[in-house]
């Protein structure tokens, strides 16, 4: 079966974590608003359309019958069916845990630019997004690269202290991959605290399984989503 | 097997949606903060001491070997374990995507009194909480209001459609309470548009399996946690 997976055009958003799971567990996949004569209106139209379970919002992935939202609940889906996480019901529920924590950084990384309203422009929140950004980089970086760190320390390559990664490391490669983004200052001076979190983020960067999606040309650039580099956000 | 719940005493918080799933699966537990004589110093310590799958922050839930944080996970294995959801592999999805919507809109309703920084007082970001407010109350409350009534115009009186409530319905009961109490104008303007989200929550409020919870002194009322009301936050 081909999964048809819904996400935005033009930034590699949520929907990349969804992107990297399939990509690295080399699953068919259609990525349905970017096929020629699709679209976002096609997206925006299919969203709305009557369903047993309807999304909130994007991504969302059509597996047959069934319509999954929420990215850690697909990448949960993901997981169990075609091996992308450990199969035991303890370490299913711990990569799912550790799914939810980067994306309440993702979340919290995000509203650095968008403080005030996801809806409004940036220019319109400027003032408060440089405050916001202050304490992401002073306080939220630090604790939640921390944990990570934490984690890894009782584990050996892989979060989930398998033998093979999971979707939760492909997760947090991502997640530091956008921080080195949209904060390379902050970044590059806290980095050296958390070797085991950066190393990996190279782990994942060189995964065989990944390789030909990097070189696709279908990975796109950070852009107007969740990770932005606006220079005056970031700081040592 | 008695669980152990860990979660800052005085406030419902997050740690409500794991009593209300708790209580109402009549499913015996400790609330361990609240124990006397030991309090939110030992779970700061419970917290950072050595594990295999340490939490990020509360709530967690110790069952026997297990340590389990993040509230939509802890609700994923008690739902599985003791019925408190659909048994298919489609519908216990289906409710965990639900839950994650949950938790999305919790997370906002928070940041309206907090835009800036959660470690900061309200005091120092009022003028930003009342611009983050306005667009909660305008724009985010009728589309996740809107959201979970479509969701329920699909099924019968519950979320999942089921005979029984899931321990989504407990969940969004809880959020509609929160939403009640800090956003009461605004509410009882746009309540008459959600009939049956504002029916599932009265459906809740009268289940026979909560009420020894809500009569046992147990339930702590809303205090400075996620769910805050300052009038100049609220409005038509």
């Amino acid at each position: 079966m081909t999964y048809d997976l819904w996400y935005w055009d033009g930034i590699p958003g949520r929907g990349e974590f969804v992107r990297l799971a399939l990509e690295a567990g080399g699953i068919a996949y259609r990525e349905c608003a970017r096929e020629p004569g699709i679209g976002e209106d096609a997206l925006v139209k299919d969203m709305l359309s009557e369903r047993k379970h309807p999304p909130f919002a994007p991504p969302y992935l059509v597996a047959g019958k069934m319509v999954l939202a929420q990215t850690a609940n697909i990448l949960l889906f993901l997981g169990e069916k075609h091996g992308l996480a450990p199969g035991g019901a303890a370490e299913r529920l711990w990569v799912n845990q550790l799914q939810l924590t980067i994306a309440d950084m993702v979340t919290e990384a995000h509203d650095t630019h968008h403080p005030i309203s996801a809806s409004d422009y940036y220019e319109d929140q400027k003032k408060e997004a440089a405050r916001r950004a202050r304490g992401f980089r002073d306080e939220r970086i630090p604790k939640f690269l921390g944990y990570f760190e934490r984690v890894l320390a009782g584990a050996d390559a892989w979060l989930a202290a398998g033998e093979r990664w999971s979707y939760a490391d492909l997760s947090l490669f991502y997640l530091i991959d956008g921080l080195l983004h949209a904060f390379p200052r902050r970044m590059c001076s806290v980095a050296a605290q958390f070797p085991k979190v950066m190393a990996l983020h190279r782990r994942v960067a060189h995964l065989p399984e990944l390789q030909s999606y990097f070189s696709s040309g279908r990975r796109l650039p950070f852009a107007d989503g969740i990770f932005r580099h606006y220079p005056e956000l970031d700081g040592e």
